[in-house]
């Protein structure tokens, strides 16, 4: 009796035809994605083929022509690559440091040069070493504890977060401004603690920015490892007269041409309308960008593929967008959104995935209160992979131009907790990434660019509270 | 307006003060295990310093010896040791096999023998090879086309399910019973695909049985690496006539005495209620048995630790039970059952941990609808820990010899993709265990034995359809 009441309400509550067509498109896109998914082969490529992708290098082109080959033999409707100038920083010779207790007793420990910095003198740099939580301390310490010597940013990301993203952002000031604040205060230096939960020996490099620092006083800036970073805390602690040395001959060179990577199904009843789904191609140099972004790139063009392949033909124009330059200055996705706004394109909906090749968990929404009720009130189809996750947040970085269009932005969220392990770093590599987590990403976007195209967004514009 | 109407709804329908303490409770479990966890430290020493912990080695000996002293260390109100007798099967000489294309062209495979097979002869098996999808295949054959072969179980498991506990599900019986099966239509050795959704070179082993086949009649029987398998069934299919070489030496030996490993703090208001957290102590041999089911062992040990160190006073009696042989006998989740009912113990719930120390996502519940029910409504105060699977299936393994007393019992569910990349080979290493997504699955533990100690059980007997 109770079952028979229960499926009473249901068909009385749900389009329940609709819905089964739904589950039926949605379980061939999965069924697709772990049995002929082509984001793991891709991956290979890019990883192991490719390597390390930093915006203006050999490797970055390389990525630019090999995903532009692929999506050339995916029989799309259009293939194009978005000219866009972008900066162009080379690590030079292999970074050095150590701590000095006392002089000819030397003790080695690994860093890398921040993304951006200029290089330390020839002969490298040793000074004094004072040891700060946060920006905030410069000012209480002062030109006097501070002048000559060299700083060393050391507020770890706490750990208490479950959303690993929420420490990092706690703890990357440090990284992207503390040189240009330290300078202020005449610091030669400033070493940074690695933005990375675990202990180890990796250090992670990333974007940092002088402002308006004129160039004749822009101080070098390195990450030292998480170990190293222990280590050196604990030796100013027995003896503040240490001195730590470090040397590293990174350049800025003039900008170069680069691209964006393009593919592009033409919907087929409001072509106007343009859904994207993208990654950026880009990487830091360290790894070989596995996770960030290699996987974001092969799970979104695999999108368009498992959509193909499982016979659904988009209302909508859909494109996939490989960004270029997101590490060192969003030049890609700046690009993308102003020549969007100059052909008038209309944007509907565009979805990123740059948070790892993780088991996904959901996405978050940079949208309307009503346009996310409409997403979650699909969640009953994600049930089944496990994905529950439909919240308010950022969508992502390349995307993020396109906000003023008025479009629904998306970001993937996979499992968040082995994320900073690798994140710029050494240890970006193929063999963190599981195939099946991969595909079940490229999997659950495409159920989502499937659903956002059947049923269209709400226009926000009308609605609003 | 919306917002006062909402918060108005809520005070009408939860426990809005009970709840703020429940929410306060689990914080500090979740900010205790993340900042202060013991888990990861104790998964160090058992993975290595001591290693693989087969029933009846001198590494499981050193198993009980270890953590029967981390136990005694944490002020538990008594440490025991429980007797059981286990049995003692040895790998013997590493296994050695290889395809014979023709006489003297050989290739090199990568096998291991099964946990409980008998060895070979001592010169090795080289035989024809006949391949079948799975046990049903072996009847159409006959013994026509079987005896006098080696028989090639290579069903793979099923990619498309998103549980992959479901597709070992479904693959496991040729592991378990193939030997058996094959030997009684004349085979003389099986080789085994391993249970891995993975393409690679490991060897997985596993239990496996001869039923009530007489002794002298027992055939030999490996597990051979994905990669192997795929190449063996290619060679087979460009060529029948090609012989399979293995060699293995494993052998059993009598029954010898080892123990599960129980702490426990007494309840304040009803000690004659047990409640029981657990995983098993003993691990396969190839590996050093970290996701199986090290992480197990130590998140339990953890659970009673955080509780006391976040100040929680159980109103019931709360154990951690370290099982021994879970793997090959189950003899020590028989043996605590059986002393538990000899005593007239009166159990009112169980949890094991024995799915692999990964992100946890939930629990299964093997229970009455109304306990699930009650757990359920639980479930918004482990939203914010992204915990969102409360679902119905078995506890585990070792805890099921106490279902006939009526209990609530209940499994970690941690994320499943990764987990038969490692389980019961050589892969399965400290090095693949996060120790975030460790401590996670430990707070996730305690904080549903915090509240089924809070709140009780809902008797079963009293509620029934």
């Amino acid at each position: 009796m109770r079952t028979i009441l229960l499926l009473a309400c249901l068909l009385a509550t749900t389009p329940f035809f609709a819905q089964s067509e739904d589950e039926k498109q949605i379980r061939s896109i999965y069924d697709a994605a772990l049995t002929d998914g082509k984001a793991y082969d891709w991956l290979n490529h890019l990883s192991n083929q490719i390597g390390g992708r930093l915006s203006g290098s050999v490797q970055a082109q390389q990525a630019v022509d090999y995903t532009k080959s692929q999506l050339d033999s995916l029989g799309l409707d259009r293939v194009w690559l978005q000219p866009v100038m972008v900066p162009k920083w080379v690590r030079g010779t292999p970074e050095f440091a150590y701590i000095e207790t006392k002089p000819g007793l030397t003790t080695n420990v690994p860093i890398c040069a921040l993304g951006g910095s200029v290089a330390t003198p020839d002969v490298g740099l040793k000074a004094s070493v004072i040891e700060v939580k946060g920006i905030e301390d410069l000012e209480k310490l002062g030109k006097d504890k501070i002048e000559g010597k060299i700083v060393f940013y050391n507020r770890p990301m706490e750990p208490t977060q479950i959303n690993t993203f929420a420490s990092y952002s706690g703890c990357v000031d440090q990284r992207y401004s503390g040189a240009a604040e330290a300078g202020k205060y005449g610091a030669l230096g400033v070493i940074v603690r690695s933005m990375n939960l675990r202990l180890d020996n990796y250090p992670h490099t990333g974007s940092m920015s002088y402002g308006d620092t004129p160039v004749e006083n822009r101080i070098p800036a390195a990450a030292i490892s998480t170990k190293g970073a222990e280590l050196l805390s604990t030796t100013l602690k027995l003896n503040p007269e240490i001195k730590f040395y470090f040397k590293q001959s990174c350049k800025q060179y003039p900008d170069v041409e680069s691209y964006n990577v393009i593919g592009e199904i033409r919907g087929t009843t409001y072509p106007n309308e343009i859904m994207v789904v993208g990654g950026h191609l880009d990487s830091w140099d360290l790894g070989d960008g596995s996770h960030d972004d290699g996987a974001g790139c092969v799970q979104s063009m695999d999108v368009l593929r498992l959509l193909k392949e499982t016979g659904y033909k988009p209302k909508r124009t859909l494109r996939v967008v490989l960004f270029m330059n997101e590490e060192n200055g969003l030049r890609g996705g700046n690009k993308y959104a102003e020549v969007a706004r100059s052909k008038n394109e209309k944007h509907v909906f565009a979805l990123e995935s740059d948070s790892g090749g993780f088991t996904p968990r959901g996405f978050s929404f940079d949208c309307s209160d009503e346009n996310l009720k409409q997403v979650q009130s699909w969640a009953p189809l994600f049930e089944p992979y496990l994905i529950h996750m439909f919240v308010k947040g950022g969508g992502g970085a390349d995307i993020g131009p396109l906000k003023d269009e008025g479009l629904v932005l998306a970001g993937l969220r996979p499992d968040s907790q082995r994320y900073f392990d690798h994140h710029h770093a050494e240890n970006d590599t193929f063999e963190h990434v599981n195939k099946r987590e991969l595909e079940l990403g490229a999997a659950t976007m495409a159920s989502l660019v499937y659903l956002m195209d059947k049923y269209g967004t709400i226009p926000t514009t009308k609605i609003k509270g």
